[in-house]
């Protein structure tokens, strides 16, 4: 159920204090310390945070190669200038030390607070241990998904055991979860055969389809990092004789079935929130203006507020399908709540209210909307908006 | 102090029962029952409500002129199909038969739930002795502003007195106050002199510099509407002769005032809201820049949460200027709260803390943005997010 689910990779945790209380420190590393096949994707914020410049600059002097990522929380050390890029720098160096490989193949990954310099000598004291536990009877997959908690309320994991060779992950995330990825860390690992250019292209394909397809708050956070490193150890998603050069395909959909459920995950345990939704977009001139389309009710701010006090109120929804700047005529739409259709040719439907009004208060709520002027669709995950997710956000304190 | 204010425009209103209780439909029209130049700005909602469409085509037909406006509050007619579409018809045309003047020089404006048939008979009932008092004892321009209000919990006029000419005006809006207007209504009057190409070019301009710069909730509602009428009647604004033909700008800076005071008044008066705010973005590589910069600041859900915890919490604002999609060097950013630089040059600007606090606590928040790339410059005026729009929002019960 986690990141070392996958032949050859090992992980561990330890306390360095940049959080209150717990672990705030997990290692992963290749099981041999050897530099495997990485692929990542990064926040578009171009703000971003000290950890995604290294990491990045890392990944590109290698060729898509590495052998540890190291995460920290509690301090996402962004906006902290040159000095967050050297402390990024010197963690990375550190862990590369005791795990006896070049610093460039080592990968950094943190998340906390903005604008406040990173405690680099407590986490650096940290490190010899938490790399002298890796495979030893305190490594554990469970307990680095653990040190990257901050705000989640549960612990990430999720696994795809295939055929020929396992998919696992770990993630936190449970705000600023928007468009391009938001304040979100998740590690993949797979003991399938990739070479780096195929693995990029399958991480890409599958992040756009599951954890862009996610939207809590609309916000783009500055350290949005996923990660998925290829061990090979399965032998599988490569040519017969096990060697690298595939093109991924094999590996495409347990990689797909990890992010989605990660990102699930994630909506489930957003900040405030007390449901979950999601909105389906058919009938749309093309995939494009159906994503276009149901992003913009997610990320409405008016739909959210409905959603949390339970009401069918599908006018907002046309509303926001409206102004999308999307091809739409309102006379040709129809809107269903629960697969109940609420809005039909543009006005309002019969239907069984009390049959809705039950189902609003549910926790799981599917919203689909038929433009009826083309085939494209695809859908977004989301979440209410309530007094739950200003309480945990109006103070950092 | 209102929508009467310059020469030449009468109002009165009256209740039908759309509302729970109090006056519900206003009525404007010009002293002589004639046309005028009439300007009028309406959503970019691709499902615009039938007073839309109806106004839009209205205008057309006219070539720009009106004599009369009508408006509604408690039901949008909005999502409201072809019956929608011919209620609209009927009022315009149950205004135009007691005024005299024909059906197409009657503008409707209209603003409640969406989706709900309008009641028009009981409206069209109510029009004869809403159209009798015009002129009379009980006709009043205050009346009129009073009737168009929903959760507005404040009458909003403004008045522009110019040496020449006056302006004035009335509008209804408290949320769904976003890029391109939102629900809001908001009609203004001249006496000034100016023919309708020139009259809706000074508008268009104005309303880009006010309205469209205040948001409350990001969405864009299906009935926004801003009208301006000119009476000519001071003969101010047009050739020393009294007659059109002027392009505007004279009346420009008096329009641009009574715009910019009515939106300021739906920020003060934002659903649920308890600070108003203004983030300036400088130094952008434009001034498109520099608006799509604040504008993503003005939107953020984070940034609105910790504005309603008095919390001076920057890296919000950073993570948000670096997401907007416009030219950006962290490095270079400097971000201050009431003039106090709180970020230089990306990471945190040694302040008075204490001084800020105090700030941050107070009603009316100025946020300043130094890009330091260029000299595009523009700002946005917005609200905070806290318990109060919720539960305003959640339910339309």
């Amino acid at each position: 159920m986690s990141v070392t689910a996958a032949r050859g990779f090992v992980a561990s945790a330890g306390r360095a204090g940049i959080k209150a209380s717990g672990d705030d420190i997990a290692l992963l590393a290749t099981a041999g310390r050897r530099p495997v096949p990485t692929a990542a994707t990064f926040t578009s914020n171009l703000a971003a945070a000290a950890p995604v410049l290294v990491s990045r600059e890392h990944l590109e002097s290698t060729g898509g190669m590495a052998s540890a990522v190291v995460l920290t929380s509690g301090n996402a050390n962004a906006a902290t200038g040159e000095r967050g890029v050297d402390d990024a720098r010197r963690l990375c160096r550190g862990v590369a030390h005791r795990l006896g490989v070049s610093e460039e193949e080592v990968l950094v990954c943190q998340t906390g607070l903005i604008g406040i310099p990173f405690p680099l000598d407590e986490a650096d004291a940290a490190i010899p241990a938490i790399a002298g536990a890796l495979g030893g009877s305190r490594s554990d997959g469970r307990l680095a998904a653990q040190a990257i908690m901050t705000t989640d309320t549960v612990v990430k994991e999720a696994v795809y055991e295939g055929d020929e060779f396992t998919v696992g992950g770990m993630a936190k995330g449970a705000a600023m979860l928007a468009p391009n990825m938001a304040t979100m860390l998740a590690v993949l690992t797979t003991d399938g055969v990739c070479e780096p250019g195929a693995l990029q292209d399958t991480l890409w394909r599958a992040v756009d389809r599951t954890f862009n397809r996610l939207s809590v708050d609309g916000c783009t956070s500055t350290n949005d990092t996923v990660i998925l490193m290829a061990s090979g150890e399965s032998g599988a998603g490569g040519p017969a004789e096990g060697g690298p050069g595939r093109d991924g395909e094999e590996l495409y959909p347990g990689v797909e079935k990890v992010c989605g459920s990660l990102a699930r995950m994630m909506a489930d345990d957003a900040e405030g929130a007390t449901k979950t939704a999601s909105v389906v977009v058919r009938g749309a001139e093309s995939e494009a203006a159906a994503l276009a389309a149901a992003r913009k009710v997610a990320e409405s701010q008016l739909v959210k507020c409905s959603l949390n006090g339970a009401d069918p109120y599908w006018g907002r929804v046309m509303s926001e399908l409206g102004s999308a700047g999307v091809p739409f005529d309102p006379s040709l739409v129809s809107i269903s709540y629960g697969g109940v259709v609420v809005c039909r040719g543009g006005v309002a439907a019969e239907h069984d209210t009390v049959r809705v009004e039950g189902y609003m208060a549910g926790q799981h709520i599917e919203i689909g909307c038929d433009l009826a002027i083309g085939t494209g669709e695809a859908g977004m995950l989301f979440t209410d908006l309530g007094h739950g997710y200003i309480d945990e956000n109006r103070t950092t304190s």
